[in-house]
């Protein structure tokens, strides 16, 4: 019966509850990125769940065939809305609707997105998003600071192999250009690409073809794109090939300017080239990149960040032409890696802010009770996660829960602690126990 | 044009976007709040922001009736879902399909509720709260620790003057028994009270008339209602009137033993009676209280927290027998409190962390630019929060960013400054300047 109801009432399909292990580990993850984006002076900003259906079908973004892929909903007043999908849109529209806002507009925000996609391992229907922008700025200057940004969060969270993969939009449209192709199969052939890293160039010729690009056009726009390795080599390399195509020579000036602001960064070491590299999404105008890792035993792990310049999104939504980049952090990608490559046990992350000590009277006598509650009122006040009993428990079940919520500290108070005013300070890690007075433990629990 | 625009894209009616400025102040309250609960040992929960329409409409909270005052909607295979409306249908949930979780659960969930009111001043459909519940503890002990915690928050934000207003469901059972009026009535009854404090004794009898109730036992009930004030009084007062009830006499012992345990806590002297009070939600089942706060002026500001103890619900949503209690920290009536009384203005919630040093080139020299970027890393490196260029303006542009954005230092590298590695920091808000190794400008800034 009570299983029964338990199996009725659960959570939506692709949604998940976090219990407090692992919520503690999130939060730990979320407020390293949350000091770095600070650190860097980007700023919060905060937005609504759902937004207005007009907003998240404008094109630019996905126009009609994102109701598909998201939550839509309709108001009691009949009004379209819909769960937002991203932090990109909501930025964009808050941008476009404060033209009086100080430029450069650099803001973070961290929070959860959802999309209605087919549910599956490691894939969520609500799932948290890490965003910084720069708005208002043109300079690569905003994407070499962007991806030492990216890069500050990883290295605090404990990442050591990194890379990032730099291409840029201005240089795929020089390549179709360069090879050929009519512009307006320029759709088809980003979707295309896309998918070169999962299916291999056979697949991928054959989808061009279909998409009526001559195999001659194929050849050449692979040669290009399979360009990838140290910078240097690889935009010398473009160069030569695509010699006397504007768009692509911006594009490379471009990257190359990233290239060098980012050895004044440090993270120039971090950037290799990936010309194959399209990114999803319709909107950017110019430098894409994203962030692979590497798992401790050297697997490939995926794409751990996603970001790009987008000169007229803000301007699709209403504001003036005002230029913009920046990117996603996976958050979910990466505590999933922490979680199975056991970043969480040792290091910074293994400190996690949970109870520290639990104060228990030895016997119900309510003067020992009430003294072990001020004790542990004491230890709060200075700052220290206490808990003591609220069920009225015997000490020997309080030793049975301090145990299995692993709680490193116990305090005991009985009638000889009372009368010295000296207390029992036990660690239960290493068994041994330390007389001392509250002054004391207050100064070594701080510490411990 | 653009303005039609901007107009077009609105936050959907009843939400709101929260710029950086208001952000920071924000976070700084849901931090503060957070740590006084880790303190406490409560752990963090999250669980998604919609839930099936089965458990939203079960009966204990709202039933059917709920779907008109929250965001129903169905996903695209039929089923019902909603935004939660709160955070303790959620508990229910989760306690009651995971009856392994070791007793007393402290959670704490901070987190966006939505209700489907109609907008106006200071109500919002979307908007945040801050729970706290012990789940498994029957005793008494609970509710001084919730008290406790809550006066924990309020003292660290800030707040002088708060009383926690405390009555019974028990008590009123009783006091509803005692007037003779029959206890089919009693959800009349609870509605009918539960608007004495806004609209008066009067049009309160009034209503109870029209439900049924006898004049005479009008005038019982109100006589013991309208008890309040200082605990041992209005317990005493109360237990004459009330003798040889005997749900009521559990109610008063239930109150003295909160008093009596929060004298250990230290929040005894908080603590006044209402026997008036009923806390709207049908769930309750014991003691309920709620905070009110004053500000600076001495204005009664309203209610900043509501709780109460909950035995029945986990039952409801299929789980076993579980006592429970616990409550909400009305957190945007907090934030608004704060920012009306000006207390973001001084005291820790005026140290609020943003950008703390802007480090510019004096002229676009290269090799100026980089040394400024190469500062800025290691400034942040460092932890301190630093912005540089990110857009190519000269430096008296950065003069008027660096004023308009309240940044207090500056640094600022010319070719003396390369040469020698002596830098100049600039104290904006002084109005003075100083010269200084790196070393001693981190050393510095770390404190300033």
């Amino acid at each position: 019966m009570v299983n029964s109801m338990s199996n009725k009432f659960q959570t939506p399909r692709g949604t998940r509850d976090f219990m407090p292990g692992e919520m503690l580990r999130r939060e730990y993850v979320f407020s390293v990125v949350r000091k770095v984006f600070e650190r860097f002076g980007f700023q919060p900003l905060e937005t609504p769940a759902f937004e207005s259906w007009e907003l998240l079908s404008a094109k630019g973004t996905g126009g009609e065939a994102v109701k598909d892929e998201i939550y839509y909903f309709k108001d009691k007043s009949g009004r379209g809305m819909g769960l937002r999908f991203d932090l990109t849109v909501p930025l964009a529209r808050v941008v476009a609707s404060n033209p009086q806002l100080a430029k450069p507009f650099k803001r973070y925000q961290i929070g959860r997105v959802w999309r209605y996609d087919k549910p599956q391992a490691g894939r969520f229907r609500e799932f948290w998003q890490a965003d910084v922008d720069i708005v208002g700025s043109a300079s690569m200057a905003a994407e070499a600071e962007c991806i030492a940004c990216f890069a500050a969060c990883l290295d605090e969270l404990g990442f050591r192999d990194f890379e990032i993969r730099l291409n840029s939009r201005r240089l795929l449209n020089g390549m179709v250009d360069a090879a050929g192709i009519d512009k307006k199969k320029m759709p088809a052939v980003l979707r295309g690409l896309d998918k070169l890293e999962k299916q291999g160039q056979s697949v991928v010729g054959k989808e061009l073809k279909k998409a009526g690009v001559k195999p001659k056009q194929i050849r050449s726009l692979m040669e290009m794109i399979t360009i990838s390795g140290r910078p240097e080599e690889a935009i010398s390399k473009a160069r030569s090939l695509l010699e006397g195509f504007l768009e692509a020579k911006k594009g490379l000036d471009e990257l190359e300017e990233i290239i060098r602001l980012s050895e004044a960064y440090g993270t120039a070491s971090r950037i290799t080239i990936d010309l194959s590299l399209v990114r999803g999404l319709d909107y950017y105008t110019g430098p894409i990149y994203e962030i692979k890792a590497q798992s401790k035993s050297g697997k490939n792990v995926g794409s751990i960040a996603g970001c790009g310049r987008y000169d007229n999104l803000i301007e699709l939504y209403g504001g003036s032409p005002t230029p913009a980049t920046g990117g996603s952090l996976g958050i979910e990608r990466i505590y999933e890696i922490m979680e199975e490559e056991g970043m969480f046990k040792s290091g910074p992350a293994s400190q996690i802010n949970k109870t520290k000590v639990f104060v228990a009277a030895a016997t119900d006598d309510n003067k020992l009770k009430r003294a072990a509650i001020e004790t542990s009122q004491l230890l709060r006040q200075a700052g220290i996660p206490t808990e003591t009993d609220v069920m009225a428990r015997k000490l020997k079940q309080l030793f049975d829960y301090v145990g299995k919520a692993g709680i490193p500290y116990m305090i005991i108070i009985g009638e000889k602690e009372l009368k010295t005013g000296r207390l029992t300070l036990r660690d239960l890690n290493k068994r041994e126990q330390k007389s001392m007075g509250l002054p004391n433990i207050l100064k070594y629990l701080k510490t411990a």
